[in-house]
């Protein structure tokens, strides 16, 4: 299967730091940082909101830093708690050890002006390794991300929720709108930083985009609470070197319990997605 | 020219709101409240980033509340100065007088369940009476911002930048996509609180949406710095009843000046763009 529509870029610091993530822990799992403050731990819930979410990480990633490559926080939850959640935010990532990928799950879109001060603030305030950002505004805005040569940068293809379709299944030359945004991307990645974000719900339409970029790094929402496909999506995604691919799960290690062993059933719940998808690689 | 696709929703607290507040002042103006540092006037440069934008933003609304009927700070520029710039964007909201509609341009897309948080954040944490998000996760994602009956939500259509072209322009049924999402948008549109975005660089491409969409609020950003068609795009964007348009003006105002007189300047940009929309009504 050869790329046709723009030369493989060499790949960059990103993906090099990505692939040792993945030797690490002999791991593609993702986990994904979302505290809710409706379902955290009961022992936690008399604390102030942003006090009791750092707390829960702090716990969630002691129990689970050696079974992962990756962690995702997703900005919402910390924006909903206000400027005291940001600060939660910097406090948690300084708490994932060196050589694990920190993933700012934000899914920016904006003129390039804006998302000049978006990368600001996910790679310099945050320091995060890599973000998610959005496709929509087309290349001269996702320009200022990609221009952060040393970072990841997944934009955002066909997503796990099922009204995705609304939009990116539409018909585009012949065939979806994801497969064209997929081909599009690609030709973006002149310095071999960008990825894509498919769902796990849909791994017939992952191997339609394996097929146009077998190299991109993808990012792969969807296994746990939203009942994607955690074998097929493997089997579907993984790149030409048998890595290139974080599967994500967050609710379903997050919330694995309610009481106080919620660390050690947040670990067994991750220890058992290593091990299954290492077993469908 | 009338709606095929959906019946058009009643007007929602928002769009009363929003003509309320474009009488006030007898404005369509709106005026974004994006503080860069390296563009601030001299004599706030010595002073903590968080700090001189708080000051800066104080100036701007004092000198611009009267010829305005909204403002609309882009979070980016406020996370770009970490949770100290948050704070700064509460404090910022609260300056603006009762009456003037306050608009959290965010750009906001996710899957449901995220998009409830940051419509928390949105909406309960900095109180804005209305947001921009992304309609490319479809109507299930969009659906916990439309469910805030009394928000107004924009969604992205057809925005400024040159590069939206790449995606929004892409042919789908046999016209543009921007078309078609405009299409969804207003049959999303169940409680009246849905709105567009589409750019002044366009006012062609702002007429396709108007005949499709005669009476969702347009949010009209492009007119300053990036140079977009004023009276154009008035002509070709105003409702059924001569309003329901907000044109935004950001770096042109708040950039007027970078000496001491900056308020004096701003105001006087304000009130120029304010009287050409005015005339061209």
């Amino acid at each position: 299967m050869s790329v046709q529509f723009a030369p493989t870029a060499a790949p960059s610091a990103y993906v090099e730091r990505l692939r040792r993530a993945e030797q690490l822990n002999g791991s593609l799992l993702c986990v994904g940082l979302d505290p809710e403050p409706a379902k955290l731990p009961q022992s936690l819930r008399g604390l102030p909101a942003a006090e009791a979410a750092l707390t829960f990480n702090r716990q969630i990633i002691e129990a689970t830093c050696d079974l992962v490559a990756a962690y995702k926080p997703n900005l919402a939850f910390y924006e909903a708690m206000g400027p005291a959640g940001l600060e939660t935010l910097r406090q948690t990532l300084a708490l994932v050890p060196d050589g694990i990928i920190t993933l700012g799950d934000a899914k920016r879109g904006d003129i390039d002006n804006t998302m000049r001060m978006y990368a600001q603030a996910l790679f310099d305030v945050y320091g995060f390794q890599a973000a998610t950002a959005s496709p929509y505004l087309g290349k001269d805005a996702a320009q200022p991300f990609l221009d952060r040569r040393d970072r990841g940068v997944y934009f955002l293809c066909r997503t796990s929720n099922p009204g995705a379709s609304d939009i990116v299944n539409l018909q585009v030359n012949g065939r979806p709108l994801f497969v064209e945004i997929a081909e599009q991307v690609q030709a973006w990645n002149d310095y071999g930083n960008a990825g894509l974000v498919v769902g796990a719900t849909f791994p017939r339409e992952l191997s339609l985009v394996r097929e146009v970029c077998p190299d991109l790094p993808i990012l792969l929402p969807g296994v746990g609470a939203q009942q994607g496909f955690l074998e097929e999506s493997v089997r579907a995604g993984l790149d030409s070197t048998g890595g290139g691919l974080l599967l994500v799960a967050a609710r379903q290690v997050l919330y694995a319990s309610s009481g106080t062993d919620f660390p050690a059933a947040a670990r067994r719940v991750a220890q058992d997605l290593r091990d299954r998808i290492n077993r469908a690689r």
